[in-house]
Parts: C-alpha cells; structure tokens; sequence
C-alpha cells in the first residue's frame, strides 16, 4: 500500500481518490520546482481555488450590473470560500466524462450554496454559473493561477538580477577567458559575463512583467455573444439600460471583481493572453537557460573558474560537488520551448471553441510555469551564492601560451612590420613560448632584437609585458558594464498592446 | 512538515494530508487521463515502487554474483516492500537538493533495513545501493514504469483495433463521400476509413510492443565502468572467476532480476530506449489523433456521419452531444510530439552523465505515457461506443448535385465524347440538376438525348442512374478493407534492433 | 541534365555551383511562399547583400569615428555594391570548412577592394572587417533581411486586417450558427467572427511591429569586448578621446550607418532579438492560421458558408473548389511554432559564442520569416476575396430544428414554468419539430395551449418566433464589433522593452 | 543586380525565375550540409526528377496492368527522361494557385508527351496522370527522394561506426577522467566512449536501415479507393479479370515500376512512412549530437583531450582551432527533433486528404533529411581524422588530486577501517595531497603510517600506487569494449513492421 493509499484508508471513505490518490504528481520527477513557492501556487488546490474565484466573482459582476440579486452574491462568495468542500481529485475524475473539471465544480459550487439556501430560504444556486460557458471560468481561473505564480517568478527574477547587478560591479575588472566554439579567443572580464546574464534576465523579467499585468478576464457565454445574459435579462423582464450594452458593462465589472484586465473581445479562440505567456515563459526559460550554460561551462573540473555555492555531494565520490541548481536550470530550459510550442500551436483553434486546441493549453501552461518558476528560484539560489574564482580565471588566461592576445599584438606590431609579417614571428614564438615554459613578452622581446633589430627599441620589455598582460586588454569590457548596470533593474515595463484580449 | 501539510493539519481531517499537498497535480488538468490505469501505473506512488524494486533486484544480483550474502538480498528486498515506509512527496522536496529523488530514497532504504538490521544483528544495510548511482536506480524504474504502462496501453489498443475491425467488416460496402481538402472529392466507403485507422492503430501498436519488448535495465556505476564493483570483491579480497568478467556477470544477473533486457552496454548516455519511447509514443498519439480528427470532422452538425456514443452533454444547450473522447484523443496528439521532440533532443548528451539532458527526460517521458496511455484508453472507448450513421451517409453523398461521381462520369462519356465535350457537358448538367433539383442521372440523359443523341443509345436510363449512383463508384475499397483485415490484430512484432541498449 | 545543370552548361565554367546547382530550393516544396515578395527578401542573395551591407557599414563607421580613413570606408562600400561579384553557391560551398558565410566573403570582399587598391594606389583592403569578428556581421545581416522582409509583411498585415474590418462591418448583423467543440452552440454573426479575426491579426501585428522597430545592430568583435578596435586604435597611435569610451562609439556609428538600433551590450550570447522574433513569428502564423482554420471549417462541403474567391480547381473533378489559401496556411501554422521552439532554446548559449545554439539559428529563422510572410501573403488574397454566404449561413442555422436558440427558450420559457418544465418542454418539442418538420415557434405554441394554457398567453405567435429566431439572439454581437473596430488597424505599437538588445 | 539576376540577365527572357531566382536557397546558411551528397539528392532538381520518375511509373504500370498501350508507357518515360524542359522555380511558381507542384508538373509533361504525339501520331498524352491524384505522384517521389537520399546517409554512417571501431580498438585502455554533470567522477576508457558512440551510431543505422527498405509507392487516385482505374477500364470497356481486383494488381504493378514497397492500403492520411522517417532521422541526428556534444566538451582549450583533425581556423586568432564539423553537427541535432516534431504531428490528418498536415510534411522533411545528411558526412569526416592526446587525458586524471579514485580507495580502505573512518581519512589526504603537491599514494601511506598503523602494513607503497592509479580503476571497461564491438557493423536490421504502408 502506497503512503497516499494509506493516508486514504486512515481517512476512510472521505479519502478515496482525492489526495491520497497513486495517481498524483507530487513532484518526485521534478526536483527542479519541489517545494517552490510557484509549485504551490499552480497545483491543483491552487486551481481549485481559482475556479471558486472566478465563479464567485461572476455571480458578483451579475449582481453589479442587476443581473443578480446581493444576496445571491454574497451566498456564491461564502459557498466558494470553504475550500475543503471541493475535492480536486474527485473533480479530476468527474471531469472525465465532460471533457472539463468546471463541469463536476458548478455541480459541487450549486450543492454548496443549496444547502445554504435551504437554511436561508432562498434560491441563491440558480445564481451560480448562470449565463456563463465552462471556458469563461476555467480561462478566468487560469489567468488568476497565471497572475499569482508570475509574481512570485517576478520576485526570483528580481532577485537574481540584483545578485547579478552586485557580481557585476564586484568582477568588474576581473579578466577571464573570452571562450568561442569552445575555444579562448581573446580575453574577457566577468563583470562584463554577469552584466550580459543580467540585461538578459531583465528582458525576460520585462516581458513577463508586461504579460502579466495585461492577464485578462474571460466572459463569452456560450458563442462568446454574451447572449445568455441579455436572455436572463429578457426572463426577468429587466429593461435594457439606454446607451450602453448589457453585455459590455457585466465584461467590465467581471474583470474589476478578478482584479483581471477587460478584454476588448471574449477570447475563447483569439488566443493571444496564452501565446503572450508561451513566449514570456520560453524567453524566461532560456535567459536563465544561459546563465546555467555558462556556470556548467565554467565549473568543468579542468577549468574550475565558478561553483555552485552548495554543489550537490556525492557519498561515493567525496571531491565532487556538481552543480544542481544549474544543472536543473538547464533540463527546464530544455523544455519549456517545446511547451510554448504547442501553446502557439493552439492559437490555430477552430470554430467558437476548439475541439482539442483548447485542452492541449492546459497542462502544458501549467507546466511551463512551473518549470520557468522553479529554474527562477534555482537561479535566485545560485547567484546568490555563486563562488567566482579569479584566481583560476586568471591561471586560465595564460593555458594558450599568450595566444589569447595574439590579436592585440598582431594589430600593433603589425603597424611596424606589416600584418603577414607580424603574424609569422607571432606564431613561432607562440609556439616556441609554450615549448619552452617562457613567458611570451620575454620570448617576443628576445625574437624582436634578433630578427627585427629597428623595431625592438619601441618595444622595451615592459611594453611588451603590458602588450601580453590578458587583464590590460579588455577592450570596452568596463565601459560596458557600466553601461548595462545602469539599466534599473525593476524598471516598470511598458505594457505590450494587449487589446485585443 | 512541509507547508501544505501545515495547512491540512489547520484543516483537519477535510485537509487529508500529504497526497493532499496543494501542489499536487491529481490530474484536474488532465480529463484525458484522469482515472486511468496508465495514469495509475505513472504516478509518484508506482515511482517510488520501482525504484525500490530497482534497488531490491540490485542486491539480489549482487548476491548472485557472490557480491553480497543473500542474507543482505532478502533483508534489502523485505525493506523494499513496505511501500509504506516511503512518502513520495517527503522524497520529492529531499530530491531537491541533490537534484535526483534517489538520494533520499536511498537514505530511507537503508534506515529501514538498519532497523530490520538492529533486530537481526547483521549489517545488510551497507549492501543497499553499493557500487551502484543513482541514474543506474531511476533509469532502471522508469523502464519499470514505462514496461508496466505500456502493458496497459498495448491492451487499449488491441481492444481499438478489434472494434475498428469489427466496423470495417460491418461498414464494407457503406458509402460515404471521400473529402480532399475539406471538399468533397469521390466516393469512399467507411469501411476503408476503419480499416485504414485500424491500419494505423496496428502500426502504432507494433511498433510500441517491439519498444516494450527490448526495454533494458541500467547499470554501469559512477562513470559506466562498472568499476566499484570490482572494487567491493577486490575489498572482499574476492577472487576473479577467470573468463568472464564481474561487471558483466552482474549486469546479466540484474536485467534477470528485473525482468528487462540486458543491455549491451551501460546507456547512461547512449539512450535509445528514451528515443525509441519517444518515437513509439508520439506514433501512437498521432495514429490515435488521426482516428479522432476523422471523427471530430464527421460530427461536425451539418454533418452528422458519426457520433460518440455518450457525448459530453451541456446543460445550457440539450441538443449539444459533444464528441468529448474525441476531443480529449485531439488535445493528446497535440502535446505529445512536443514532448517527444524533448527526448530525442536529449540524446545528445555530453560526458557520462549530462548535466540537463538526462533531468529533462523524466517529466515529458512520464507526460508522454499518460497522454498516449489515457488517448488509448479513450480510443477503445470511443471505438467501442462509436455511432455510424449510415442514412446521413448517403445524404451527404447527394449534396454535390453528382459532383462527387464526375470524375467516373467524365471517364465513361469522355471515351464516347472526347474528354473535353464530356467535361463541358458534365459541368453543365450538373449545375442544372443542382438548380431544378432534377437528379443527375435523368438530367444527364435528357441532354444526350438533346445534344448527342449518337451516344444517348449506349446510355438508357437505368445504366445512367448505375453510373451517377455514388455507392457503385467504390473502386477497390471492398477489396482493400478485405485485404486489410486479413492483417492480424495481435500478431507479434519483429522486435526493433537494440543490440547497444 | 536539370534545367539547372543546362543552365549551368551555358554560363560555362562559371555557372558551377551557383545559381544553377541542383541543390538549390527553389521554392518547389513551398507553394506557400514561392513568389512572394518577402521570398526574394530572404533569399541567399538577399542575404548576400545584407552581409555586404554590414561590412560596408562597419568600415564607415570606423571612418566616422577615426579608426579609418575616409577613402577605405569609400573603397569598401563601392566594392560592397557590385553584387555580382559575390556568388552565393560559391560562398556556401566554401563556408563549408571554416562553419560560416562570412569568412569567403570577407576573402571576396578583401579581393574586390584590393583590386580597386591596386588602380588607386591606396590600401583601403586592410580596413575590411578590421576588428569585426564574422558573428557581427551575419547578426547585423541577419537583423537587416529580417527588418526588410517584415516590412513586407506588415503590409500584408494591415492589408488583411483592412479587409477583415471591411467584412466585419458589413457582416455586422449576419447571424450563424456558433460552434464549440463541432456541434452548435448558439447563434453568433459573421460579424463577430471577422472582428475577432482583425484583432488577433492586430494582435500579432503589433507584436512583430514592436520587434521590428528594435531590432539592433550587432558588434563585439572577437568576444564581445570591442579590444580589437582598441588594439587598432593604439597601433595607429591615435589617442583616445577624453570622457567616451571608443567601443561604445563605435557601436553607435554603426547601429546609425545600419540603420538598425543600437544595443546596450554586444548580445553575441544574449539572444533575446531572436527571441522576439521567434515569439511575434509564432504568433503572427497562429493568428493566421486561426483565420485560415475557420475557413476551412466554413468551406466544407456540408457547411459551405465560406468558400475562397478562387479556390484550387482539380482537374478530374470539376466541382472541387479546394480553399487553397487557407490550406497553405494552415500548413505554415503547423510548422513555425517547431521552429520558434528552436530558436528559444538557443537562448541558452554557452561562453562568448556557442558551439552549435547559434549556428541552429539561421535556417530555421529563416524559414519562420518565409513562412509567416507567405502566409500574410495568401491572407491577404485570402481575405481580400472570401466569399461570404449568409443563405448558407441561415440555412445552417436551422439544421439543429430550434436547438441553437434552447437556451433562450430556457431562460425565458424558465421564469415562467420552472427551470426543469422549461428544459423538459424543450427537448420534447424540439424533438418533435424536427420529426415533423413543423417550425420550433409553431410546435411550441401549440404545446404551450395544450399543457400549459396559463402561461400560453403570455406567448403569442409572434413573440414565440421572435424568439426562435436565431437572428435575434446574438446578444452583445454586434455591440462588441462596434468596439473591435473602434481600435486602429494601424496604430503605432507601444515598443517592448528592448534595453539589452 | 545579384548573381542571380546577373545569370538571369544572361539567360534572357528564358532565365526568368528558374535556377537564377533571388529566392533561391543555396546552402549559404548551411555549411553544414552545403556541397553534400544529400544535399544534391534533395535539392529541386531530385524532386523534378523524382516526380517525373513517379510520373513515367504509373503509366508503365497501368500498361503493365493492361490499362494503357505499351506506346503509351514508352512515350511518357521518354518524355520524362529529359529534364532539361522542365523548370523547377517556374514550376515552384505555378504551384502556388493550386498549392502543389504536381499540377503545373503534369501540364508540362503532358505537353512534351503531346509534341511526340504530334510526331508520332498517337494519342499517348491521354495517360499521362490518368487516374491519379497529385498525392500520389509526390508522395511516391518524395519516398523516392528519401530512398535515395538515405543510401547516401547510411553509407557515412558505416563510415562513422568503421571510424569508431578503429578509435575503440586502439583505445581500449586508454584511460581519462570519466565525467558526471560536468566534474570528474571515476575514471572510463576512451575506447569506452567510443564503443559507446559507435553502439549508438548502429542502433541509428539500424532504424534508418530498416525505415529506408520499407517505403512504400502511394496510389489510391483521388480519395484513396483507386476508383478511377476502374473507371478508366470501364469506359475502355476492359472485361475485369476473375479473381482479382483490379486496383490492387495496379498497386503492386506500381510498386514494382518504383522499386518501393507495396503498401497494405493507400497511405494519403495513414502516415506510416513519415512517422518513421521522423523518428529514425531524430534518432540519427541525436546520436551523432552525442558524438559532437562530447567532442566539443573535451575540445575546450583547458581539456584538450581531443582536436578535429582539420579545426576551423580564425584570421585574428591564429591559436584558435575551432571543433567545426562537431559544431554543425551540434546545431542540426538541435533541428531536427523539432522538425519530427511537426511530421509526427501531421499523422492527425483528417478526411482522405487533409488541408494542411500533409503540406507540412513537405519542407520539414526535407530539411530534416539534409541535416541528417549533412551530419553524417561532417560524423564521417570528424570520426576520421580526430585527433586524440592520450597525454593530456592522462594530465587531466591527475587534476582533482586522485579524489577520482577515492571511490576505489573507500571500498578497499573501508574494508579495514570501517566506511566512515576511510571516507574520514581519504578527504583529509586528498586535500592535503593537493595543497603541497605530493602524490596522493605517498601522502596516504604516510597518513596510514601515523594514524593506523596496524593497517598500514596491508598497504605496501606499490600496492597504494596500484589502488591510486586511475588507470587500474576502469572496471570492465575493457570487457564491455569488447563485447561492443563484437556487434557487427552493417549486420542486416530487421525490417520494422510496416504493413500498413
């Protein structure tokens, strides 16, 4: 007997499916978002509770607008608060047959407020639902999920930004390899590295804000007409206020009591609110995707430049400690464009409500935020404790024997002996430098008396030792920086044109 | 205590503990899986029974191979059972800081049989998990997992594929319109149509079995040398049986002890079984989705060939009768290459263990199963309830005013009229018909009486009316079905070659 | 031979490879862009032009800031205008070895330049590419073809959405049949429809708008640090100037001699232009291929409320009207969100250039580009000519005998006999007015008499078909188009934040 | 004006559009399959050809069938023998009303087959295409395309795994650091990782081998029921033979003509064939991305156990070599997963012909086949000439100051002192050992020596050096090379299932 089958049995009947139930995810396979605080906010109580929400405020908008008495507002609002009614596993398993779990949590919500009325002696649960498709409540609810999670994504992102804000300004001037296809090429700091991971996490922590704060309510009835409101309207021979149609303020009052943006449209297939957060969320995925490409990179055991502050431990090999959090980083970033792929992929839905387009948004939205979710509080973690080590940076910087700035000696001794010329002696005393353990300015300076006697006098040695030194040939590399970290880092987005939806 | 369980201890008994923890998904996300057995056989709970089995088997194939007591086995195994001991979601949140939920499974493991070891007075808990890592443990469960659902999956669609037998027999000679880009093209017969889905869902079904048939268990210690287990006999001061090598011997004993393959070699990164589930997966999804968006497009109102035998009723609107199975099959067929695309990127993994590239397996490997093990489900319940309307058929057939045999018509009156005088005429004489409602067959003749009475002879009414019947232009569907179906339904798959895994 | 090969035959020993080689994609497999404007904006040799563009840009830059003299940076920009000089297949074949284009183009470039030199007596040659690393300047070509292709397809945009408008406003009012999940729901109109349309349309738009205007300039030499612009400096001596930083000069000269925007960091490694490409890509090819899965749904031969103004003929069937159109971009919608997915996960970049993540970029972005521009393509045509039915459309909204109205008969008939009478009533009369094929308003006339005379009065005939009628239950239709069009086809796009790129 | 119009300009009039189109890709952003042998197999022209070739089958088959006359069959394949008239970018262009190439193709070939006719004076144009649907010609030529395509694949894959096996057998003892989530672990083989890479490679093989000896030839006519030869023999007035249906003699003849297999049933939406090829090639591509992930991670400059054989060069940088062929190799394996994806998802297609799945497949597949391709060669090329420093592996088994065998030491010591006590001892020797430089073996015996002298004499110093010796810590790293590479390299794959198709 599994622990969740025991935990149903100790709690006998009331137990069976629900949460005891061998069926669940709990995040065994995922230790990349476990015990996040994103992981709690997208679960299925979460979901749960959001679907309350947007049944309770859309009795409330009916009541706003006349479609529905107070008192039935205030009964729906009571009966959605007690979460403990509701079952999420029962409604999982009642959703089978309907096609969605709002079906099973009208029925249960209705029971719910029915038995108030009984005590209260009124007809609150024809109230519940009413007018409304099973779309308008679980997009609604999704979107409040959606807003919920991405403040706290939001806040990992800050944070790591101002983790990398601070490594920025600290290695500066700390000089390090400048690696291309694998390979050094010319010298680079890594305050120029962390400010490039933290103009990229802005960018996504910019797109997601502006996502965000655009999420809207979703209110269409059953053909996104709104007709069945004006029907309820028409049954309960209310007049039509003049100038100003029914259906278009009960949308405006819905989206004021979910706290959510007003559609310009119903959007039960004009998907952009799901692509804006596929694109937001693979964006996200993949700037944090590269911080970790680069702290694997850099924690390699020959190369040893970063590590992770608390390297996962391996009992059998006591002098490893891999990096976690980056490694979980990048299997998030491996996943999440798929994911936005198949979110985009829904936008080509049929009809007033697809047949499959729909359904396939789900648990791929869910699961991309929780993989975005999870990779941000890694991320936070790993910047805030990330172990930079400068002094291998700079023992790296001399592995190629001076080759790392062959570049800026090619170009000026070039200007003396001619480009080919230049490039010839820097090859053999490249070559000769890393045979002979000599350090290049030497071995340069003792070629150039040699072979090129006219130009040696404007090369005394310390001239050519500045002219070797990898840390005095950066470049822009400091300006840079500055330049990057005055970029505010929580900065308020402007809002994508979101009006459509 | 985590901080969902704090919360169901407020709650009391409603708030049911751990399974309940508010970020579990218990499939309110995912009504096509929901209740399923696959859904079962992949959850947290039947994780955590094969990892221990991987674990159990491990020891007994140490003891096997004189590398541990059998004591030491049957300790570890009787340890291993009490699934009890194990809660899945304490796991989950442990597997965070090591990246991987075989850590702490570990740990528990060998706690539990240190407790049966106090009692006994023996040491068999320094034998669970020796010499092995933890990627030999989840890869071995996951083929545990994926050998147990697939069983599931290969039942649902041999039970497809009977039904879809059975409406191909039945449904021979049905005619339908064949329809090309959504407009209809010739004739067809529905018993084509099944025994092309069959066709289909056999492919898929083969190619699946020949995956489940080959899955290996893993094993190859820290790097894939096998190297400690050389060590534990070399500290055993054990000698080596000369002519065949312990690493190998023990591999062999323990695919025997786990009832998988044996590999030729360690796949800690040579993953083909990932890719073969990867591929097998998204064939079935598709072969199923095909099935789906045939009868999604045939339930479409205006036309109303087919319909599922229990649509999703809606409350609001009693006429509707959603094809929901289908509906749920469509959303499937969707996700899944998605994911499948994740695995087959993850076989380009670096070193002997990718930092990444194996974490990003678990999750869509698991998503794929129940997605494709739920569309299985609902396909054999779809399939097995599925209404065939036979009258709506043959109705539909008539809305082109003949078009639909004009292809036939315009072979027969070309070799009298020359292709071109026959095109002319057909195309007039059909807009004709469809303008005065006159059948087609009689307005046909009417005007090779008129215009080319030369060649009314060869055409008296009742061959006409033979030549514009849809039904007698069925070409070789008969013979195709028949042919079709003389492919048997089980027959056993050529196993696909997997000699390195 | 292939016309290619004869081509190439005539040319002589020039023609090899080149344009002729019979590796060349023509556009035979995509019948969805070939022709199209933002084809030839895409094409090799577009791409030729553009990466003679950046060099060309990049030496007068360098002039406009005193890293050149003014006669190189004329020297090279007339080398780099006589395109026929650079043959693209020749330039493929030999970016072979080194893994890029820019490096036989830079050989190419160098060569016409010293030509010109050797007439002028000067050494402009040496200035070409000086300090640029071959990543520079095929991401600035790469932001150039894409600022030129999406120029096209902006326009094909705002083309579709004009005539989207167009048919909104003038289907305002035309009611049909509203559907979910196939079956139909309740009424809606044309109207709706095509307003919902133009918003996505505009939606993805302004989207692509927003990436177009920001798209930047890309220049970092070898590692992103600008140093070999530094190095050049000091060979020629040239003293810095006071209070600015020579890189960061340089950067903006050639974001303004580009005409592209100017990027706070060299973004080598931080990809997130490409990522808004590939996410406004992927949304502009579902807003498309909404468009395109609702005229297709529309044009079957059953429903036939839409149908294209010249639909792909078949020869052997004359009757076929094939909505060529919207087929094609359905395919495109199927395809971009695979290849935004891959440029996402080229996000997570390792080092100062990537080993694979950047080279995976190009084609695919590429195609993305073709596709979403021949897919704006055929939408324009596509709804430039749609030929609406509103017949049909009546016609179909009858089929369901009254069923698509049942929920306002519920919710009117309800106030009156009790939610549950109302339903029961209902389904009992639709049903035998569909039998009988008596009129929904007349059966339920009759009904009302006889079961429920109190209440019959309150129903008399007239109001009873105003009631059926579909036409006048489409609730806040035509109020929310009113709305929709209220917003601008045009209007400039609030920019994304675009700081680090 | 660009080369190509420049070409054009030379061709006069004739050259519009054709093989010197602007539009053309010609491999300039595709080095990594520019000037393949695929490449050619793929381009436009091997599709014309291709066509053509399915073309001049069909009516040789109908002859064969006794449905056309012998002359017929004869004037067609000459007709389609010359490709010079037929023009693969006026062909692209004229694709585009109808949306597929086979339309304007069999125009053309239909006129060249009427100029001999008018010669020859017969009729033979009347069967060109006779009864077939453009489906049926692309699909069997694209299968020809694919058939061709993979020989070449297949034979760079022996190539690879024959490399491979050299590289195993010589490096069957070779030791180096084996490498889990970036850190040394334990030590492997490089003949290991070889072994493991060619095992991988076959099972790659295998897949291909056994997709490429199953595709299938496609007829089914307009929707599938090969109806249309029946038509054609009705109005020929053919007696029908007895016993046997004529559609599927045509089948098979035409399987024959093709040199394809002969499928169950018409494949238009049962995707069998598609599906695999989209499996097999994402199998190939990530098997031969394992190979470049793992060349590119032990090229890094601080590694360096392993150089291409001819690295790409840098002009500015004469020290870099850069991994280019495992650098294309690395991006096509990030292609091509995502472009499976796409084919598997175009298994859901509805109806007999579906409007846009199918449509989808055309490009993707293509590109998938020549990434594949174009990796395979590059595999090829890499496996042949890579250079591998035993030297520096050796160096680097050194730099974690033996923790890489500390695994080895903890078995053998924990023996004697207990598990906790060794792991004590080995932590403090091994940081030690690293801090002042001595060898870990003396460093332990002397720790021995001081703190457990009883054991110490079981631990004579050549017994130390044995046990710290990462080269006599590989396990069965020898046994388990050799049993790979008793694996033969191009044994005969069993041919998946493939009877429907």
């Amino acid at each position: 007997m599994s622990s969740a089958e025991h935990g149903a049995a100790e709690h006998g009947a009331a137990g069976r499916g629900a949460a005891g139930h061998g069926a669940a995810d709990l995040g065994l396979l995922a230790p990349g978002r476990a015990d996040s605080a994103v992981e709690a906010a997208t679960g299925d109580a979460a979901y749960v509770r959001a679907l309350l929400d947007a049944e309770a405020a859309l009795t409330r908008a009916q009541a706003a607008v006349g479609l529905a008495p107070a008192a039935a507002a205030e009964a729906v609002t009571a009966a959605a608060r007690d979460t403990g009614r509701y079952d999420a596993r029962d409604l999982a398993v009642r959703a089978c047959s309907g096609g969605n779990p709002v079906i099973p949590l009208v029925d249960a919500l209705t029971s719910a407020v029915a038995e108030q009325d009984a005590v209260a002696g009124r007809d609150a649960a024809a109230f519940v639902h009413r007018g409304a498709t099973s779309q308008d409540i679980l997009d609604t609810a999704t979107m409040l999920v959606c807003s919920r999670a991405l403040d706290t994504v939001l806040g990992d992102l800050d944070a790591t930004a101002a983790a990398l804000a601070r490594l920025a300004a600290e290695h500066r001037d700390t000089p390090m390899a400048g690696r291309t296809l694998t390979q050094h090429a010319v010298p680079t700091t890594f305050g120029l590295k962390a400010a490039g991971w933290r103009g990229l996490v802005l960018d996504a922590r910019d797109r997601l804000a502006a996502v965000r704060g655009a999420l809207p309510a979703q209110l269409g009835g059953a053909a996104g007409t709104l007709a069945a409101f004006h029907a309820f309207a028409e049954a309960d021979r209310r007049e039509p206020e003049p100038g100003s149609d029914l259906g278009l303020r009960l949308l405006a009052a819905y989206a004021a009591e979910t706290g959510l943006a007003e559609p310009v449209l119903p959007w039960h297939t004009l998907r952009t609110p799901v692509a804006d957060l596929a694109g937001a969320l693979a964006h996200t995925a993949g700037a944090l995707g590269k911080v970790a490409a680069d702290v694997l990179a850099l924690s390699r055991t020959e190369t040893g430049e970063l590590a992770e502050g608390s390297g996962g431990g391996s009992s059998a090999m006591p002098h490893k400690a891999n990096p976690v959090r980056a490694t979980l980083i990048a299997a998030a970033a491996r996943q999440v464009p798929a994911l936005a792929g198949v979110l985009y992929g829904s936008l080509a839905a049929e009809d007033e409500r697809p047949a499959g387009a729909w359904h396939a948004e789900w648990q791929p939205l869910r699961d991309a935020l929780r993989l975005v979710g999870g990779a941000a509080r890694d991320a936070a973690e790993l910047t805030a404790a990330l172990r930079v080590r400068p002094g291998r940076m700079r023992a790296n910087l001399a592995v190629t024997g001076g080759g790392i700035v062959a570049e800026r000696l090619a170009a000026v001794l070039g200007a003396h002996l001619g480009r080919d010329t230049a490039k010839r002696l820097l090859t053999d005393v490249s070559r000769r430098a890393a045979e002979d353990g000599t350090g290049l300015a030497e071995a340069l300076g003792r070629a150039l008396r040699t072979r090129h006697p006219a130009v040696a006098d404007a090369f005394p040695a310390a001239r050519l030792r500045e002219l070797a030194d990898p840390a005095a040939y950066t470049g822009s590399a400091g300006a840079l920086v500055d330049r990057a970290l005055s970029r505010p880092g929580t900065h308020p987005a402007a809002p994508i044109p979101q009006e459509n939806a």
